[in-house]
Order: C-alpha cells, then sequence, then structure tokens
C-alpha cells in the first residue's frame, strides 16, 4: 500500500518484458538493438549492470487497474508488456522521424546503428506486440486485446502522422492539436486502462470507464508534458532550457499563444516558425509574448482539467475497490509534474 | 483450369484487399498514402482508373492452396489479404533503407511524401496485417495465423537486418546468403502455403509439406531474381540493365563468383564494392569475370534445383488434389523468370 508496492509490480512487469524478449528473439543480433533500447544491455550489446529502463507507466497502469479489479496478474503482464513494446517501436521510430540524437541521457538506436537499421529494430519491436498476444490462453482476451491494440496502433500512427503534418503548417487549430494528442499519446493510456480491466472484468461498461480515465490521464500527461517543455527546470528535467522553443515545436502552449495573437504578433512567430536556427533574440521574445498572454497558467489549467476529471473518476470507484495504488500513482504525477517547474 | 480461372481469383483477391482497407482505414489522409502504395491511387490520392498493383503472388498462392484442398475459400482470403499487407510494409520500408526512387515504374513513398511519413505509411500497413486478422471467426485459425506470421515477420526482419549489414562486409559466405534470403523472401512464401494448407485442413502434417513447397519456390524467386537483376533483358524488365552489379548489390551470383575467385581476383572484386561510383570498366571485368567463372549457369542451376525440389513434392498430391491451377502458376513462372533473359 506504499512506494514499496508499486516498486514490486515495477520489478514484476520489468521481469516479464524480459522473459518475453527472450521468448521471442534469436541469435541473430538485432534482438540485442532492441535490447539496447528496452534499456538492458549498452552500445556495447552487453548486460548492462544497472538497466536504464523508462517508466513503463502504461503496463504499471494496466496492472494496477487489473488488480485493483481482482483479476488474474499474469493476464495483465502479458498485455502490459505488449503495450510497453508497443510503446518502444513507437519512440524506435519517433527517434528517426524527429532526428532526435538522446533518450534518457542514452544515445539513440539510428544515432549509433543508422536509420536503415532503426527501421528494423522499430520493426522488431512492432512484432513483438502481437508475439506477446500469443500467450493470451483465454480466446476472448486474445480477440479483444487484438482489436483494441489495433486500433490503438492506427490512431498512434496516424496522431505521428498529423505531427509531422502540423510541422509544415501554421493554421493549426488547438481542436486539431487536441485530437492529434488525444490519437498520438492519450489512446494508448485509455488502452491500457481498458484491457487492464477488461483482462480483470470481461465488463464492458466498467472497462469503458477505465478507458476515460486512462485518456484523461493522458491528455494530462501530454499537455503538462508540453508545458515542461517550455517552464521545466534544466536541473530537473535533464533537458536544455526552453528546449521546445529552441525546436520549434508546435505544441499547445504555443499554439495557444498563436490563436490569442494580433495579426501583427502571428507574423512574428511564423517568421520564428520559418527560420532554419531560431535565435536568442526568438526565444526572448517568445517567452515575453508568452507571459503577456498568460499562456502558462492557460496551459496548467488545461493539464489540471484533464487531470481533475479522470481523478474524480477514479475516486468514484473507491468505495466499490481498493483503489489506494492506483490514487497514489496519479497523486504522485500530478505532483511530479509541478516539481519540474523552474521556480 | 485456364488462365482465366488465375485472373478470377486475383480480382476477387484485389477486392478482398481493398475492402479490408475500406473496413480499417479512417478519413485521416495517411490511409489513402497506403491507397498509393497498393497500387489504388494516383499521386494526386484520387482513383486510378488501371489500377498499378503487384502480382499478388502470395495471396495468390494461399488462396490456390486452400481451395486446392477444397478450403473455405473466405479464410483464405482474409489470411492471403494479411500477408499482402505484410508483403508490401515490407517494401515500403525496404524502399526507405535502399533509396529506390521506383517501383512497378511509379514513385515510391519516401520519394514523395519524405521519409518520416514514409516509415508511417509503412507501419499503418504493418498494422492492418493484425486488423485483417481480427476478422477470422475461427478462434483456432486466428491464434495459429497470429503465431505463423509473427514468427514469419520476425525472420523476413532478421533476412532484412542481416541484408543490410552484409552492405558493409565482404565475408559472407554462401551459406550465410542462403540463410538470409530464407528469412528475407523464402518464409513469406512458405507461410502463405502452410496458412493456405492449414485453413482448408486444420492439419499440421499436410500443411508441413506445403510449407516445404512454398519455400522451395521462394528460394527459386529469390534466386532467379538475382539472377535476371544480372542477365535480365532491359526491354523485358523495365529495369537497367546489370542492374545490381550497377547497384554493388551482393545477390548470390557476385558472391559465388567471390568464393571462386583468386586472392587476386577478390581484391579486384573488393575494390568496386569499395567505390562510391561503380565505373563501365568495373562493369566490363565482372561481366567478363561472371562469364569465364560461368556463374550464369551455377546461378540458374541452383534456381532450377528449388523450383525442381517444390514441383517434385506439388505433383506427388496430383492423385488426391486437382493441382491444376497450382502446377500451371508454377510453370507459368518457371518460363516468366526464364523468357526475362537477355537472348
Amino acid at each position: 500500500m506504499d512506494v514499496n508496492e508499486i516498486q514490486k509490480f515495477l520489478l514484476i512487469i520489468e521481469n516479464k518484458l524480459q522473459e518475453n524478449w527472450n521468448k521471442f528473439s534469436s541469435n541473430i543480433s538485432i534482438h540485442l538493438i532492441t535490447a539496447y533500447h528496452m534499456g538492458w544491455v549498452g552500445e556495447d550489446l552487453t548486460p548492462l549492470a544497472n538497466i536504464r529502463r523508462g517508466k513503463r507507466l502504461r503496463p504499471l497502469f494496466c496492472v494496477l487497474v487489473n488488480q485493483t479489479l481482482g483479476g488474474f496478474l499474469d493476464d495483465a503482464l502479458e498485455i502490459g508488456s505488449a503495450i510497453e513494446f508497443l510503446h518502444n517501436f513507437s519512440l524506435v521510430h519517433d527517434d528517426i522521424q524527429d532526428r532526435d540524437e538522446k533518450r534518457h541521457g542514452r544515445w539513440t538506436v539510428w544515432k549509433i546503428w543508422g536509420e536503415a537499421q532503426a527501421i528494423n529494430v522499430g520493426d522488431l519491436l512492432f512484432n513483438m506486440v502481437f508475439q506477446v498476444l500469443t500467450n493470451l490462453k483465454s480466446p476472448v482476451l486474445l480477440s479483444k486485446s487484438l482489436k483494441e491494440l489495433t486500433e490503438t496502433i492506427r490512431e498512434l500512427i496516424e496522431g505521428q502522422y498529423l505531427d509531422i503534418s502540423f510541422e509544415k503548417r501554421k493554421d493549426i487549430s488547438l481542436k486539431e492539436y487536441l485530437m492529434m494528442i488525444d490519437k498520438k499519446t492519450a489512446k494508448l493510456f485509455s488502452t491500457s486502462f481498458y484491457l487492464g480491466a477488461f483482462s480483470a472484468t470481461y465488463k464492458e461498461d466498467l472497462s469503458k470507464i477505465f478507458q476515460e480515465i486512462g485518456r484523461d490521464f493522458g491528455l494530462f500527461f501530454q499537455i503538462a508534458d508540453d508545458a515542461i517543455g517550455i517552464w521545466g527546470d534544466p536541473e530537473k528535467t535533464g533537458k536544455n532550457a526552453f528546449v521546445d522553443l529552441w525546436r520549434k515545436k508546435k505544441t499547445y502552449p504555443i499554439l495557444y499563444l498563436y490563436s490569442e495573437s494580433s495579426e501583427k504578433e502571428k507574423l512574428r512567430i511564423e517568421e520564428i516558425w520559418g527560420r532554419e536556427i531560431v535565435t536568442e533574440k526568438d526565444i526572448e521574445y517568445l517567452l515575453d509574448h508568452l507571459e503577456r498572454k498568460r499562456v502558462k497558467e492557460a496551459t496548467f489549467n488545461l493539464a489540471e482539467k484533464y487531470f481533475d476529471e479522470g481523478y474524480k473518476k477514479l475516486l468514484s470507484f473507491q468505495d466499490l475497490y481498493n483503489i489506494s495504488l492506483l490514487r497514489k500513482l496519479f497523486e504522485d504525477y500530478y505532483n511530479l509534474i509541478f516539481s519540474l517547474q523552474r521556480s
């Protein structure tokens, strides 16, 4: 019922991920590159003493929802590891597409092994999603997971497609942006919650409510991340100050700013979007303009709105189930995000 | 029992592919780019009067094997279209990896829409493989197909990984090369045959024999293709003369030549592999050297050996089943390959 309880589940999840990786790998060395990306081996492809894994947040939610509803842990672990492989396939391809050179402080796959092989590495992780599903013993759960995960992947790729297409556009409405992150980020969280609940109860209606909670959390997660991309403290995030401004990323705060701007101000923003390299002066202008329009408040308020919606729905279950771990994870994440702000 | 019979199946397959594409697409425009790749819409993303599709050879085999064994056509059509989407996902990613600008006489996806979006387009076709499987009504067939297809994809990606890794190596044995094409090309044919048979009979032993026939055909197909990449007639193939020599592709004939070369000759070949751009003189040297070592004969002989093995196994069924269409497709393909040679 405390942090150790969550750590225990994280350990079990990591073991299941490695177990599945072992089961579905062969002796061809590309599999070791997928293990590099998962954080288990180093650049030399030998095991790391201290693994450098991601947060495993999506399988964690899947498992915690399943356990909250009294489900069979192993089903949730299989589905959760399929979801984590899915998330990681998308990261490997995303890093190629965005030309990101680092992730969690390590070189990205394409940066070390080149683009062509990084496409293969992502494809292999993609395939592992479905290999893991073959572990499921219940035909109902298998067919439900297959249907939900393929719909989720379709939306995730659509979101990724829209995100990239936004780079060349300036007329992106906030509504369009929210539709994009709904697909690219929130959908996978909502599916983690949905399948966590379904694997425990096989009840459609109840699972749909958890699906909504997951979606709310996902939207909170992305919009808060957008805020931290501008107002995060480099000491705490490990990223450069104002990183999303330097990278001309069209995230919520900037699109909100643009939508609130006069024609003249819009031209100034478009000028920055059109530059090869952003200048110190551009950043100063944007920061000043963001402050004048109170965009930080608007962004955190929206993130908080989504958080509250999900949190409220979660708390409505507190007389029926022991939601303490899920509640703790929600609260910890909320606090974490706010603690990352520069003071 | 004649060409029209095969054409009829090709038409049904094309309809099933389009039906599945429709069922699993949304209004986000990336889906139209997958339709461009499939040959149904033009660069402007509007429907083509005359579709420009590939050979659909893999689903055709799947369907013909199923029908030969008296199976339920619709199951084979679903599995066959999953297999064709699988093949096409691999082509889209392959074109990015190889920097191929044309396929079937049309611009490749990455060439028109850029690499980042082409990765997404391939991923979307990849996902469609598994969306199509959700159409299968039999849980046994679904779980068998999922298992076989994911193993096939694993091998296909391993093969692609090995193929790319060969570009930087010179010590590739013929055995290694055959292992690579077994994974990259033959496995998908063997799975088309296997699932065609399994979907009709649910019999493991019988399906395994068809799996072998498919593998034999796949190895014939690839090695014959390697031969045509050097000795094909540009008028008939639509490709440049000696295209694989110009592109320094390490296919069977060249690796065979290398293995039969003296140390001095090996150095000359390595020199060519190391060049940024191959010269007329290099091509002349290689052609002459290939002739001296009788590599064309050796290559066609090996292709023929695989063909014969598969063909013989196929004919062993002729008293049990009406194999006339399958036999015709085998023979047509055999004749086609040899007709593509320059005289």
